[in-house]
């Protein structure tokens, strides 16, 4: 039984490994030998493209250790019956602690003091306002935007979820559907999107929409870049549309230099950072071994089966 | 019955208390006249020395709209035997959402992150780490503290208050007296001080306490700034004994131009800016409402009494 690691783990990871599964042969170098008699590949997920998995004669379960499988050639793997399986999880702790930093961050100014304290500028008057009271729809409510509803109702936020289905979600006051965002928009202090990349997300929110959302309303992308047309957010935040706009995710990634989302002084940036956490690659590892438990078992039923024809 | 407020109010709030209380003579303005025949006066606290409490022979009740009263002359009022009565509990919501915010955006990056912005820099790595599993310390676990342990509990934050009696507080894991601050302190990822300024709490943390943190401790102080010397604050900080501060109060307010504080790269300043809320004094209006209709019926049973010799 052959596993290929397509990404760099530590020493005691893999002496963990070894340990842990003796029968199995772990190749923690690529090569073309290793992949073409791999059982299991363990990946990030953008480095496994059609040649490689072409190569691969012998694949039959891929873990993809990130939540997003968008860069993975989905239609190739679903045409090959490959079982795929993700990290979906791991993400939530540190994505819904970000997303609440920058949440509290813009509510009690903490960027303007920032910027006042490097002018050595004492000036009590900092406009800030209590999260307590306000309402959050949440773009999304799945295992992450589960947290963030779970959080933000300790803090006395409503929490309105929207997704696909308006099926009811944990810690989401309400769940409604896609089709009815329009009607719902306007009640949202906070607009946040944690939606993957799929057929059905791409170009989801438009010019309207954001034209539909509070003047004051804070616009938070977490989920994937292609949820809408940047420049129809750029001109919002121009034209005082809405607020504030916090980006995690961008159309084009690194964001270019040219990109006026640079320099809006009410966007803020974060570099496709939210989800890291000193322990990504232990969780992953942790939900990796679990289903390699279960699979030298026999066991297929493994945890965070993921559908590449659906996207998640 | 005369009343006097030493603050300006909104006129809608003016006409509120007019409406609902038309026995009550309200003076908005401050004259010597209004403050001799005062009954009661409604302060920030500042502005009642011992001069304007000898004009003020007919006052029995003194509501001060803060939470902190270190700067009355407490034991003139004692000796007057002077009703006071504070607005504890106002500030809770807005202290506890700034500290919580400060927490976060220290733990994902954000300044960094911001920082980093200015100059179009995409970089992933932010080293940002989970607030989930960290362990706070408190000092002064009372309502503010309360409400900091609620919320860090919600985070997974282990909590550990600390104060004069080692009474067990709600939301504490576990309370323990100040003279056990020195075993404790080394357990703690944040130290946090809301303690009231009180013969009790001057100069309480000393240059050891700061040894005896974690290197990477985050010490946030909300309470008063005579809490410490702030040359051992800046020692600490700058030798690494400690992380990061995040300040809110200081020896001298405004901080001084000259205060090394402003320019250390490890040290968050906010101009005791902490408490703001656009609903500041509207709650502290619903506390005076509710006291001055117990008063007008003769019930002396206040809300918020405190004691002057006491200092809470």
């Amino acid at each position: 039984m052959n596993v290929v690691f397509m990404f760099p783990i530590k020493d005691h990871q893999k002496e963990n490994l070894l340990h842990r599964f003796p029968q199995v042969d772990f190749h923690f170098e690529q090569s073309d030998e290793a992949i073409a008699q791999a059982e299991i590949i363990v990946t990030y997920g953008s480095d496994v493209t059609i040649p490689v998995l072409e190569k691969a004669k012998s694949l039959e379960w891929l873990m993809v250790a990130s939540a997003g499988i968008e860069k993975l050639p989905l239609s190739y793997i679903a045409e090959r019956g490959l079982l795929m399986t993700n990290a979906k999880g791991i993400h939530k702790i540190p994505m819904a602690e970000s997303v609440l930093a920058y949440m509290l961050a813009v509510r009690r100014s903490l960027f303007l003091m920032y910027d006042r304290q490097k002018k050595k500028e004492w000036n009590k008057r900092v406009y800030s306002r209590e999260l307590r009271g306000s309402t959050a729809l949440i773009l999304g409510p799945g295992t992450i935007g589960g947290e963030i509803g779970r959080l933000l109702q300790a803090f006395g936020v409503r929490t309105i979820g929207c997704n696909r289905s308006g099926k009811e979600s944990e810690w989401m006051e309400e769940t409604i559907v896609f089709d009815r965002l329009s009607e719902r928009l306007g009640e949202a202090d906070f607009v946040i999107s944690i939606l993957p990349s799929t057929p059905e997300t791409r170009g989801l929110l438009t010019k309207e929409h954001f034209r539909e959302m509070k003047e004051t309303a804070v616009f938070m992308n977490f989920g994937r870049g292609d949820l809408f047309d940047e420049a129809d957010l750029i001109e919002a935040l121009k034209s005082g549309e809405i607020g504030q706009a916090v980006l995690d995710v961008f159309e084009t990634e690194p964001l270019p230099e040219e990109s006026e989302l640079w320099t809006l002084p009410n966007c803020f940036i974060s570099p496709h950072a939210s989800s890291f956490s000193g322990k990504y690659v232990e969780r992953s590892l942790e939900i990796f071994e679990a289903n390699l438990e279960k699979w030298l078992q026999g066991d297929r039923n493994l945890l965070n089966i993921t559908d590449p024809l659906k996207g998640y």
